[in-house]
């Protein structure tokens, strides 16, 4: 994301700063208002939904926006029946589509598919779903329900239930919602937590920690269990945003659970099921999938909830009960059908045919960019469904370095780890340990780095001598 | 259906009063006449195609219709890709898409599944085609056909033929040409022969019986077999309608065949294929597949058919011979693609963008409503199919109630019988046999019903003793 | 294709005159200067993508086009989810179709399939490729982006690689570039080469016959290998265009050589990938499927291909490297979008939306016609998959006749050939051997002609006695 310019593509909810977003949703509060005002404004657009994956709720969504704003829509919805079944890349895919549209939607199983295709598009990317990765126009439209229902995106405070590790939709909007300043309340399945890479992600690029709680405190914290009584126990992390200082003041043990408790802002409950497609099997363990965090009308009926409101991305199977179907709580149907206009926004900023606001395009502060390490041939991102593993060829080895509080290189496509073991300084005869890169004043991008020590030895750099070091290199590294 | 308003749904044929299908083919006349002038009544608007069952004809004539006049259209084909196939509901389905569309057109293999999302939509539902149950555009555009070539739709004489067993065509069509007095003659496939559902439905809703006629006779009256000749003792029943005193009259034996020889009113001949998808298996009965009714250049050559037409829903697969298809009788090509201008005209009336005609809306003085019982607990659909046992918790336990002539219980959605064995009257102590509840005086709504005698037990009621009553309860019903 | 009138359907490149060909390349060029200006020129139209065969790209390809001009789109793209899954024929699926739209558009997998389709269909039908007949808007596109290169279409060079064999794409490209007067070199992978039937058309039709020349030869004559160093051997085919005496004239043995070498012409590459697909299976053969002309920036490095483009019909497999896709002479990306516009020039043109050049409507004066054979009832196709082995109820058997250089039957489906073994004369008591047909003034539309001697022999013939004669007929035929 560059800090001073408007967005092209959409891969990420990063691709959009804070400004950006409100405007999204400010221009899908005006389309909410008269919508028949913006018919017409994609006149003779077309839209091509890629939709290598199966999916009918976004594609539906996206393609009434697309009607919706008076543009046409072209659609291929099966892998099995394209050219990619013929042996195409996808870059070549994504090439030949932009030929045919002024706006590519793709959703595509591989992590950072959409980046890709951004990268070999020659008209704007929005990014449908790409794996386990990101779906950032679902965090826009439940921003957007958010932000109906209180007004602001700031300091809001929600809890995040059940597949925490392989719903995308939960990945972009713990990014989003942390940008914002939010207390978010993780409540994972048993083996569903939030996976590490993301909590790094917070931890390095927003410097967000999560705080693993007691449960009980927890619950004495909000007065009621957020699932079935067996569950208490899957409420394993709150995360404080330090954005708030006389919040995080107040953090000091103890303490702080009772302000919580007393200071009376609103629990927004977000709940997602279990992501079975993407290897979210909890058959086994029959207990876990019991445990398996449920909302009903009982596990709402505490009066800590009475100002809650109950969201989903859908399709929900039976981890959110019918019998909340009516309850003047639930907003997951409303937040189903906002994703039209949200979509209509973005599709409207993203064209060019509605200006972007005149407010700051600046990232939020707190956020960390990392370096960026491009084109590397000693490291390689070692996540199965990352795209830089199915389709190395048309894919750079490009990574994102951050040493703090720990070296990482994050693949730039999935945004998951990899970590080097090895490097070695420009034009040094010697490699190091990785954990011995932290010195504040090397330059990663001229470093070499390896996963393999043997690429390191055919280069014929040797083993650096560093054993007789009084102290590691790294308590020289300051934050 | 509501006598004194205009329908928000299209779940059946008995949805439209026949004034409201008279105004349905008016417009679709006007359209026919000239159809560029109607581009544009349905622009801005929606239409999602949910073609959760495979089809592409009537999903192509709906998607002509929608873009001929002006409006947009959205398309889900496959339930394989859809969300349905994430463990998704129907109700949440039409739920979510209700809200990307102003118009939802849905097949579903489920029976009762148009009833179900008809409740669930937030927009005009469209039924195109649930499970065995009904495809009443389809009979729109038959009764077009019809109209077409005879100018009325009053009292119409029709063979339908093949498969009426498992064609819901024949089933929307047959309750249709019945409100309109027609006179029908079925001509099944041995073992496929009109279901005892729809043969009940004819009985007590509409009051019309089946007659069953001697092959010989019908012979006689036709002057020619319908079908090959060892074939003609399939045609095993001959319905008249009793809308016409004149007619009924005659009808005392032998004497009504010889007038119904002499009358040289036209017969339509409608034509269907053996819906081997809904298990319409004949393959083993080899002779009654040899004897599957089969049109063709030979049986249509008597004189008895020169002012015959042929119509056929299609697809076709052999029951129809290509050796038709330049006759001048031949209307099943013109019936497909009259399709168009008769959804066309539905989709303008029911989106409100033309009025319905400003004619009585009453229903057919013959039909009879039946008593609906709303959410019973102890008795349940049976039928395998219906969208009741497939969607339990998203369906209501709702069935109407008809005592004459014989007690049934009709599920409100796939619309065929369960018989619940018991009856216990409201505060009483005891329950009965079903056959035992024939007071005229006795309201359904406020009794309760069992099909499981267990059931009655668990609630304290003990048998009735009636075992001693000189004669039946049934006897004291009157007509 | 009727020499002076303006064709209805598109099924074979043939069913354009060159004339007609520059008419479609010379509106897509104006479409390219202002694509805007032709939005809505298809207004209130309907085209329906009928793609009953795996395809995107060609899909997506024509309906941006329709959608560029204003019009809709309707679409099937899955034989399984269509009717003829239920066992409808083609002819009735396009006879349905045709009412639902303004245009058809065809994929499908038999050869033949869309002549068929022109056929039944009350609207006009473009050929969108029929198994491995033809795909004559892939030619036009590739016409489109050679003239947009050379500024002409006459007289061309061109190398045309790969899989020869089941490349409907080659087929249609041959034909037209034969009918410009192009000097082709074939570069088939080994047992890939440009099937008979083609050969045998570009003899019979346009008079031009392919000459086999010694790789060696070759590789002196262009300066540079087509491929690998091993691959040479396989150019194993030049076809020298006769349209350019001074050129044929030059032709005798090795004296032609230095001419080529030294003319200049730029030489253009089209390469394609193994029909899989289509059976072109090299996987047995491996060293033969190692020597598939590959082109990559090596194979282009030579000085004489500075001039070159290289083209593809796309998808790619491995037979044109990514390391070409920034070079400036590949143009296969462009080619790839050069689509668009000329599918809107050609939907315009067809739709009657745009008016057709004045320039005459001739066919290339070297084009031989071959004489219509309809209705025989005793020969028959030979192909597998041409549409009149699969659809033969609705298919007529009907053949084109040539005498020259040999006696063939081609049939007017698959434009294979057949060639029967006897033939009567009108009213003869005898049948002979098929080589003895060769009389100039002999008329091929009165004789009968069998495949089965048996059929000659039920119809009462007897085998005519011509061994004595001292001389073949044949030798009595002139050219």
């Amino acid at each position: 994301m560059d800090g001073n310019s408007t967005p092209t593509s959409i891969v990420t909810i990063d691709d959009l700063t804070n400004s950006q977003i409100e405007d999204v949703l400010d221009l899908a509060a005006e389309i909410d208002r008269d919508r028949d005002a913006f018919y017409g404004v994609a006149s003779r657009r077309i839209m091509a939904s890629l939709f290598l994956e199966p999916s009918t709720r976004t594609r539906g969504s996206f393609e009434s926006a697309m009607n919706r704003l008076g543009g046409r829509t072209i659609t291929t919805t099966d892998a099995r029946s394209s050219s990619m079944a013929k042996g195409e890349s996808l870059a070549d895919t994504v090439r030949i589509w932009s030929g045919y549209a002024d706006l590519l939607v793709i959703r595509h199983p591989w992590e950072g598919a959409a980046r890709l295709a951004a990268e070999y598009s020659d008209v704007p990317v929005i990014n449908a779903g790409d794996g386990g990765h990101e779906h950032p126009t679902q965090t826009l439209l439940d921003l957007y329900t958010l932000r109906n229902e209180y007004k602001t995106l700031e300091g809001l405070r929600i809890a995040i239930c059940g597949d925490l590790k392989n719903s995308r939709t939960v990945h972009s909007l713990v990014y989003a919602l942390i940008r914002f300043g939010a207390e978010i309340i993780f409540v994972p399945a048993q083996g569903l937590e939030l996976p590490d890479h993301v909590r790094n992600k917070m931890e390095t690029v927003y410097d967000r920690r999560i705080e693993r709680v007691d449960p009980g405190a927890l619950q004495a914290l909000y007065g009621a269990d957020l699932g079935e009584a067996e569950n208490a126990a899957k409420v394993d992390a709150l995360y404080i945003t330090p954005s708030q200082p006389h919040l995080r003041a107040m953090y000091e043990e103890g303490a702080k659970i009772e302000i919580q408790l007393q200071d009376g802002r609103p629990l927004a409950i977000y709940v997602t099921r279990q992501q079975v497609e993407r290897g979210s099997d909890l058959s086994e363990e029959s207990g876990a999938a019991r445990a398996y965090p449920r909302i009903n009308a009982s596990t709402m009926s505490g009066s800590d909830f009475s100002k809650s409101i109950i969201m989903h991305p859908l399709p929900r199977v039976d981890e959110l009960s019918p019998d909340m179907d009516s309850d003047h709580r639930s907003k997951y149907f409303v937040q189903a059908r906002n994703g039209v206009p949200v979509r209509m926004a973005l599709i409207s900023l993203i064209l060019g045919l509605k200006p972007w606001g005149a407010r700051s395009m600046a990232q939020p502060s707190s956020a960390t960019a990392g370096q960026v390490i491009p084109q590397t041939d000693y490291i390689r991102c070692a996540t199965p469904d990352c795209v830089t593993q199915k389709e190395a060829q048309n894919a750079r080895a490009e990574f994102t370095f951050f040493r703090q509080p720990v070296v990482r290189f994050v693949c730039a496509y999935c945004e998951r780890e990899v970590k080097p073991g090895y490097f070695a300084r420009p034009r040094g005869a010697v490699y190091y340990p990785i954990d011995q890169f932290l010195y504040p004043s090397w330059d990663a991008s001229d470093s070499l780095f390896f996963t393999d020590v043997n690429d390191a030895e055919a280069l014929g750099l040797r083993p650096a001598l560093i054993a007789a070091r009084a102290e590691p290199l790294a308590v020289e590294v300051t934050r």
